[in-house]
């Protein structure tokens, strides 16, 4: 795959200061650069990389106040491409280099199982050993790759790609351009049972999964169906691998859910909420939009919209810093305890039990 | 789906105060039921809201000296439905209202495979692409769905329901009224190297796995198989998504284990133990009947019979309550001792270092 | 399946003293172990458990100056075997005894999906229902089980076990004798986003996942593939069930991953590297050669070699436990402090406040 500075600065909606028949052949991260590769600079920080890098193009940002190229430091035949988000023009023209693989042909596998009163959308693609239960309805474009399983009356919009080895269980519904990695299950029972007579007796989960646009969501999570109504995950948001989501949840839009997480029953977030990695959250409680929680959190209350927590149990991100400080240095603190406790004794011993003045 | 309250209460075995012939289309919280809803009360400190539910017949706890049904506070056409427990006694009207996907036709699917000397009781059926290997036998009633495998020499108890997409490796051990949910593994190997001449060699794991009757295991979990003998988990015990339960624990009855709990080798749980969420257990120790772990600890220890603990390693849960209070004080406390000590070295350089009576 | 000592001795390289005809049917533990079974004594600290063991033979570490075997120890028809790893040997004769299933015959099943130019070497074993996609090759004597999926290009060496219900995806790279347990997924794509005008859009994932002989990964597993280049896991390493490894991960030879741990993107690990279960390491930081981490700490900074960690933050292991044994004991220092507030009031009210000299 190559192409010209000149074919790419236009993908990019790049401006190019350069020769623009200059052929490029790939990508690469400014200090691994070579001939013929295209790198970026995103942080004026690294300014200095710039004057040792082998690439034959950088994008960078738009000159500023506080960002300008000095015409010296940039090596002879290195072409520059000024761009307002250097690293996202950088991942398109990753794109450019890594096409991926070709969509696969649309059409049924010969090997798959597809149920009754199934509607196929133009440009669907079911693989093989796929089963496809009664009343799904796949939209135009979408993807459902070797093995996966999707349960009767789901319902799954436009562009999506789902699995291989992926199963969305009965009365799901997935919005436009959803990506469902393998090994996930989308719609497993919520963990509920009423105590009754010394037993534990299922509480029924009738409801659904609602997943929004542009979710993508990794390898080998479980995202539990809502007993009554739906568990929703909003627009935009991205989950990790082995993420726990618990029945009835509310997830709002473009969160951020990082790698084992478990978020328990009926708890809410709001927008851009940022759960990091093996953070477990309470149920029925509410994080605010723009909140974000350190990994290995444990959220047990409530976090106001724009919260910062971190700590088991969790508390604001700059007090348990200050905890944390406190903590590692606690044998040490013990220790002055001590002695201040000897100091003490030794005070009150001169001023009390000593028949004799204390400035003796 | 409808049903007159008097059908209705006769399923239930409510005892009915109000009219027979209303007719019920669905069920609902105390808050959002409308007309044509049942809903219910089962705590008698709820009881104001009794006075301003719209919905048309509500499940009570029966009259006692601590609670009594103003009838005043009864809004016209209220029925009451008087029950023992008016939670369990709801989620059996929700079954009626939301009764679930009929179980599927028994049979086995033409793509299905199916090993030799297999034994199919009455009425099992055998989803799309599943795989049951040789001498599997599976019990009267059972349902394996779509894309599970079974692998040789497994038993399957009566109504048991497995998958899609679960995994019972070979010879393993169901009882009745099991479900095993999507993307689990039951039976993978014990996790066991020997150290020898610098390397990990595998220890042979060649026991099984034991599954009581009316276990749940959720989404994603892994159960090993023991190394000799049998890892067992005990009937009633139900387990969450994404759980691991290592080779040879030994699990007691009607336990909850909670979503992304891992239990060490060989470790021993009795009855009614409950595992809060993320909980993390060493391998070899007992934990007592109805002991009952905080989400988030890593117990290191065993625990007695009624014992609840919380924190990572865990103490007892009242005691790790204060030590989290204490420890979010921290701060303060390292502040008090800083100033503490300033003003002891203060009391003695006026009791020592100074020439002049410290009471000057 | 039963052996004469003579031989069983002959096969593990241990030295019999005692009657090479007895006829052994079993292995067990020392506690266990009854008429016609081998056990074995690792440890000389345990020694007097050979006096009242009822096995037929037992496995001894070779005599030495702090081993050695009293005649009158050794109950009458007890056979010894001597080796210089009597716990190594035991696991080989565990394997005498339960030679485990005979290895699936060579062959593909005809309800298998096989692409296009597929390299399938001598003895390979492809089970009913696995999808192998175009340009994989799978190399001599390994087997793919049932319901398995092995993605194009992906590449899998001689002696493999995969599945079943494993995905191993698009461009993977195993070595030799690797084990993959079902429900795990090799080469997930990376966890990346590039936020953007307010959305996270997702950088392409093109790189893939290098796996070295003699690895085993667990049930339920998420290796990421690299966003460019490999996530590696060396030669030798163990990992176990539910365990995360993010893309561009680097994992040395022979390391120990237990369940539930989470390694963060680029994140690097020496050689003989121990993580053990619910441990999270963040990205980009490196854990040296040998290094060991406790379970459910998290590793915010780098380990150098030999590192013994604990935690979360996590710091040196000794430190940790004195932490948390100050913690442990908070509580009563927070009191202490009060009292000493109390008391340093009152000498500083003596010396102040008070007309009266502080002797009176």
């Amino acid at each position: 795959m190559t192409v010209t500075l000149r074919e790419l600065a236009g993908q990019l909606q790049a401006r190019l200061v350069g020769d623009g028949d200059t052929v490029l052949t790939g990508v690469a991260g400014i200090e691994d650069a070579g001939s013929g590769h295209l790198t970026f600079l995103a942080n004026p920080k690294y300014a200095q990389h710039l004057k040792l890098t082998r690439a034959s193009a950088i994008l960078l940002p738009p000159e500023s106040a506080t960002f300008r190229v000095n015409s010296q430091d940039v090596p002879p035949g290195l072409a520059l491409l000024f761009h307002p988000n250097p690293y996202y023009a950088f991942l398109q023209a990753l794109r450019v280099f890594h096409p991926g693989p070709p969509a696969p042909e649309p059409g049924v596998d010969c090997s798959a199982r597809i149920g009754k009163r199934v509607h196929l959308a133009d440009g669907v693609h079911v693989g093989p050993n796929c089963v496809i239960e009664d009343n799904v309805s796949l939209g135009t474009g979408s993807v459902i790759l070797a093995g996966s399983f999707v349960g009767t009356r789901s319902v799954i919009g436009e562009d999506c790609c789902i699995g291989p080895t992926t199963s969305i269980l009965p009365g799901c519904t997935l919005g436009n351009r959803v990506r469902i990695h393998p090994g996930t299950v989308i719609g497993s029972d919520g963990f509920g049972y009423a105590p009754y007579q010394g037993r534990h007796h299922k509480i029924p989960q009738v409801g659904g999964v609602t997943v929004g646009d542009d979710v993508e969501i990794g390898a080998c999570c479980a995202i539990d169906r809502a007993t009554m109504g739906q568990t929703t995950i909003g627009r935009g948001t991205k989950i990790d691998n082995l993420v726990q989501i618990a029945h009835n949840v509310q997830i709002g839009e473009d969160c951020i859910i990082v790698s084992q997480v478990g978020i328990s029953g009926s708890t809410k977030l709001g927008d851009r909420v940022t759960l990091a990695g093996q953070v477990g959250v309470i149920g029925h409680i509410e994080i605010g939009n723009g909140a974000v929680v350190a990994a290995q959190s444990g959220v047990g209350k409530s976090i106001p919209a724009g919260g910062q927590h971190f700590g088991s149990p969790s508390v604001d991100f700059s007090r348990q810093k200050r905890i944390i400080a406190a903590m590692h240095s606690l044998p040490e603190h013990v220790k002055t305890i001590r002695s201040l406790e000897k100091r003490i004794a030794e005070l009150e011993a001169r001023l009390n039990g000593s028949s004799r003045p204390p400035i003796d």
